[in-house]
């Protein structure tokens, strides 16, 4: 074929010079079809959201209407039970269901906008929503085997191979993965607040203590001392209480995941009624679990009440070990404050839920 | 009234009543719509994803098409130019224009995969991710002025209050500044490459070389030594190297920033020409601002071979000193080729255009 066939185009040219074309229309089109799609989705969900927000506000009025008549006498206490009941009910599914993804998005919080910017986690869908929970409890599963690993091997190495005293390279490599591995936890925890768990803000909170102390204990000298035996006792009983840690969360971890498989189960089966079935066969782990939480938190705040004396009493002087011996008290104060809340919030739950059975 | 008034229900009784009945109605209604509102979409954008990546196909197929008829000599060279260019451009519209929201997800990469979970960090709509690019910019701007600060800062208390020699605390400080500071920017610049920025990966990497460098300086100890003038001579080059930056950085973002605007106005006109107008306008700023960023680069490994130098022939034998000797050359060969590398893609784009409009 000559040059001459080429430019007048035809055969394998012309074939080319139509696909060419044609892609070019298509990609208009369906850029059209994508702007249209956009922008009829974005109008639908403002529209539904406008409902969902004046729902909301006629239920709290409702709400506060109900409980003015009650106080005035105007109405029968069991009447506006019922009616209370199931105003909690529908607000319930206006928060959780497939709804509650066009309310307006909960604050993402200072940690997420201060790291992350102004991009939106939260998942429109509730089977993502799930998903991402899932996997926070897969990674919580591995954390808590290596929270009983580390310190474990530190300690064994300590006695069989460093003579009684930690290196400091090895125990700062456990510090940065106790940094890395609580920042993990609070972008995840942050994050599934943002989906709609109603995680408490103090677990949040404690690891940023967390995270804050694993930064100073990097700073802190443990080597090159006359009496190593002294100075890193506290490290000791750190790892010991990492190591009791380590099984409270392996127990935590299958109480919260049987929970939000019977959620999952419930949520399947008929929505409105997760709330009601939530802790449903996993009251036998909790009898377990709890003493064991409050050994640890009384443990953690030993250890903190353990540096502060060797701060004060003069043996070790350095400003990481008060403040490392403060965090540690706040901790165990704040772990033992919440998990107490949380147990007082499930008993008075159950107590109503066994009066309305009764009444009801 | 009478408590049988209220059993009997009218009055106010009645009306919440039927408010009560009236909200189940409508959540149930929402519920539906919301529901029905989200799997609409999501097969809507299923099927829009299935039309962009057949195109996306049919576009590398037909290149692949027009190479092979070129080679064979079928195809009349100018010809082929004029197609392939077409096809760049709407290769370029399906990346870049409304339709790409629905093209499947670059990959988050591990670091993101690893601290944030399964979360999705895409914005779909352009707005939004204009937004995120905008918010980053104005992150770089602060933090430009708190490199020049904080270094700034220093220095001159160590000549003024601190008799030549740094207290590790505040230096420490710093360092845990700096991490927090890369994190940052590592989480920023993955979300803009998910959503579709071009930014280079060396940068990335440059910041997760950062983070350890900075996590490695706080367990330093740069006090208490006989002779701190020679141990913290590095420090005082970083920090000095640190300002330099600072000033690097702030003009780095107006180059930046005056790109985005230009790349917004011009989207806005005409959002297929993007990519050809991208750096118009900012040529001048360029010839001011590579020779002030290679002498960062050098000065940069200048400090790194010194930390190697004083490790070597032995005043202080740290392991954190070679690593970050390591670290901070690796970093300014890595910055230079990079540096070398956009500037060439940039200077042949330039040729290659101006060859297109002198035969076009």
């Amino acid at each position: 074929m000559g040059h001459s066939t080429n430019v007048s185009g035809d055969g394998p040219v012309r074939n080319a010079a139509d696909e060419v074309s044609r892609i070019v229309e298509q990609t208009k089109e369906l850029q059209d079809s994508a702007t249209s799609l956009i922008s009829r989705t974005s109008e639908e969900e403002a529209a539904l959201r406008q409902r969902a927000l004046a729902l909301r506000s006629n239920i709290k009025m409702l709400r506060s209407f109900i409980a003015s008549s009650l106080k005035k006498g105007n109405l029968d206490p069991k009447y506006a039970a019922k009616m209370i009941e199931e105003l909690t009910r529908v607000n319930f599914t206006l928060n959780e269901g497939d709804a509650a993804a066009f309310l307006p998005c909960k604050s993402h919080g200072r940690f997420l906008r201060m790291l992350l910017g102004p991009i939106n986690v939260r998942a429109n869908r509730k089977d993502v929503q799930l998903k991402v929970k899932e996997e926070y409890n897969n990674f919580r599963d591995t954390t808590a085997y290596l929270f009983l690993l580390f310190p474990s091997l530190l300690l064994m190495l300590r006695s069989y191979m460093w003579n009684g005293c930690f290196p400091a390279l090895p125990v700062q490599l456990y510090q940065a993965w106790l940094l890395f591995l609580y920042a993990g936890l609070s972008f995840r925890e942050n994050i599934l607040r943002v989906n709609g768990s109603d995680i408490r803000p103090w677990w949040i909170y404690h690891h940023y203590c967390a995270m804050t102390m694993a930064l100073i204990s990097l700073t802190w000298e443990i080597e090159k001392e006359p009496n190593c035996a002294q100075k890193q006792k506290g490290i000791q009983l750190f790892l010991k209480w990492a190591i009791m840690q380590g099984i409270a969360m392996l127990l935590q971890n299958r109480y919260q995941r049987q929970r939000l498989y019977t959620r999952i189960a419930l949520g399947k089966a008929r929505r409105m009624d997760v709330v009601w079935g939530e802790t449903a066969g996993v009251e036998g782990q909790l009898w377990f679990l709890c003493p064991m939480l409050f050994v640890l938190q009384v443990f953690e705040g030993y250890v903190g009440v353990l540096l502060l004396k060797t701060a004060i009493f003069g043996v070790i002087s350095e400003w990481q070990v008060v403040t490392c011996g403060v965090l540690l008290i706040t901790m165990a104060i704040g772990n033992f404050a919440n998990t107490v809340e949380t147990l007082l919030l499930k008993s008075r739950f159950k107590a109503k839920m066994k009066k309305g059975k009764q009444t009801g």
